[in-house]
């Protein structure tokens, strides 16, 4: 087996993991607000490659972290992904019909359930990090619950969201486009990763070798996301393409062109990779990604 | 003075303590995402009673929790609140155009702004209680988080709100109307007051007790708010009146009629006050609320 077949094992097992744990920790549907949890669920199981769970389980398994604890970690940053995802998807933001080739959550339910749904999974990440179960000591999952607030706030996720929709108002240069990215997209990357280091109780240096990891591994991943919005068509990525041309957002595809930001992200890749190297055979799963994200064709 | 004299002249101070606090604790506006921040500030500092900050307060109080401690606990229930008045306000959910007399927050800024300003109160309610400012205990802010998060989240308050969306469709009978109530506005009510007790490590009884109480409090403020509802003018409660009847929803006047109402609010507001009983007159403040309750215009 090469070492792509290997990551993608080690991804499978970890959605499986991860959507075993989800299961458990969603509410059932019930009572006569059934059609809260069946929206929250809808949103949840719906495939999707669970990147983040893997960093978390992968960057966990770096240090030892027991299975359950990594798991729950995993499940709290794929709700809190899937909210954004939720409200991102609305017709206020970026009124998208379909997710993952199908209909997305307004669209399967109503717009208002899908802001309660969405509103629904932002809070119950936090209550399965505040749960005994996901680590003994309360100071760790007040670490967690203090870093995920951060990296998914106002001055995070939802500031870079915020920073995307007046993109299309202004004139952005690369570096406004790298906020932007680290923001939006890259905060949640950061948090996946350093939980590890947190949960496994590793001290700062290796949260933030961890965290600069993750801000590498996500630019390449933006980067490469807003080639295949260029280069790439709607059956292939399961959801619509072209939107930043569309709206005149600029991207580090618009400002560095498609060889200029093919050959940006090959080079922030190898400083991705640089930092795992303390982390031996263990990072194997990580270091594999890199080549993953460059080649990806959805 | 008369007891409701007390009564306005501590919830006054609550409300500016708690505003001194949100002041320092909610971000500045600055950079490429002021816009975040400009909105989450409005929709926070837009006046408003701030009855559950001042809950917090009076039932930190019976028990000497540090005043700073009480604060930043009460900053947290009234930013997770203000998040549910933002989106309750969006066009998809109850569209209502003003608030406290003035625009809402969508009205004032736009409904992708609000959708994020919510987002962001809500995330920064639990960054608030996890920092060691709010108490020193790690185990006592993850009791506060773990319990925030169940009150607000899709069996609590937003699990009330889902309710409420389908009530217009079936009948309802008073059973699932109290079931309503007491997730969509109970359910907050009934954190901010068990909050004190945590606070102070006072141990399960107490937190029972209180939140027996904010249970028989919230339904005094639910009914009460039905009556003005049918009863009020829009100029007295700076908001529309006369919705439930519109939309065919059935409220607990609706169901036992406004003099049937009125005797079960009160009867429900005894109860509410001998549960106080313990607290002698540490408890005045809260005491004078029931009164205040039954006898609003607004």
């Amino acid at each position: 087996m090469n070492s792509l077949g290997g990551l993608a094992l080690a991804l499978d097992k970890a959605a499986k993991a991860t959507e075993a744990t989800l299961e458990r920790v969603l509410p059932p549907p019930h009572g006569l607000h059934s059609r809260i949890h069946e929206a929250m669920r809808y949103a949840i199981f719906a495939g999707g490659k669970r990147l983040r769970p893997f960093l978390v389980i992968e960057c966990a398994g770096l240090f030892d972290v027991a299975d359950a604890r990594a798991r729950r970690t995993a499940a709290a940053i794929e709700v809190l992904h899937t909210y954004s995802l939720v409200h991102d998807d609305l017709p206020a933001m970026d009124n998208d019909d379909l997710r993952r080739g199908r209909p997305t959550t307004h669209k399967a339910f109503d717009e208002a359930t899908a802001i309660l749904a969405g509103d629904g999974l932002l809070t119950i990440a936090f209550e399965i990090l505040a749960h005994p179960e996901t680590h003994p000591s309360a100071a760790v999952r007040c670490q967690l619950i203090a870093r995920l607030a951060e990296a998914a706030g106002a001055n995070g996720m939802i500031g870079g969201q915020m920073i995307d929709m007046v993109a299309a108002e202004r004139t952005f240069d690369a570096e406004d486009v790298m906020l932007l990215q680290r923001l939006k997209t890259g905060q949640l990357f950061e948090f996946s990763c350093e939980a590890g280091a947190i949960l496994a109780e590793a001290g700062s240096e290796h949260q933030a070798r961890l965290r600069a990891f993750a801000r590498d591994m996500g630019l390449v991943f933006q980067i490469t996301d807003d080639l295949l919005d260029v280069t790439s068509t709607a059956e292939k990525t399961g959801k619509a393409v072209g939107k930043d041309q569309d709206h005149g957002k600029a991207t580090l595809v618009s400002i560095y062109g498609i060889e200029g930001a093919r050959a940006e992200a090959k080079k922030i890749a190898g400083r991705a990779l640089a930092a795992l190297e303390p982390y031996g055979a263990r990072a194997a799963a990580l270091r594999d990604l890199l080549p993953y994200l460059l080649t990806r064709e959805s």
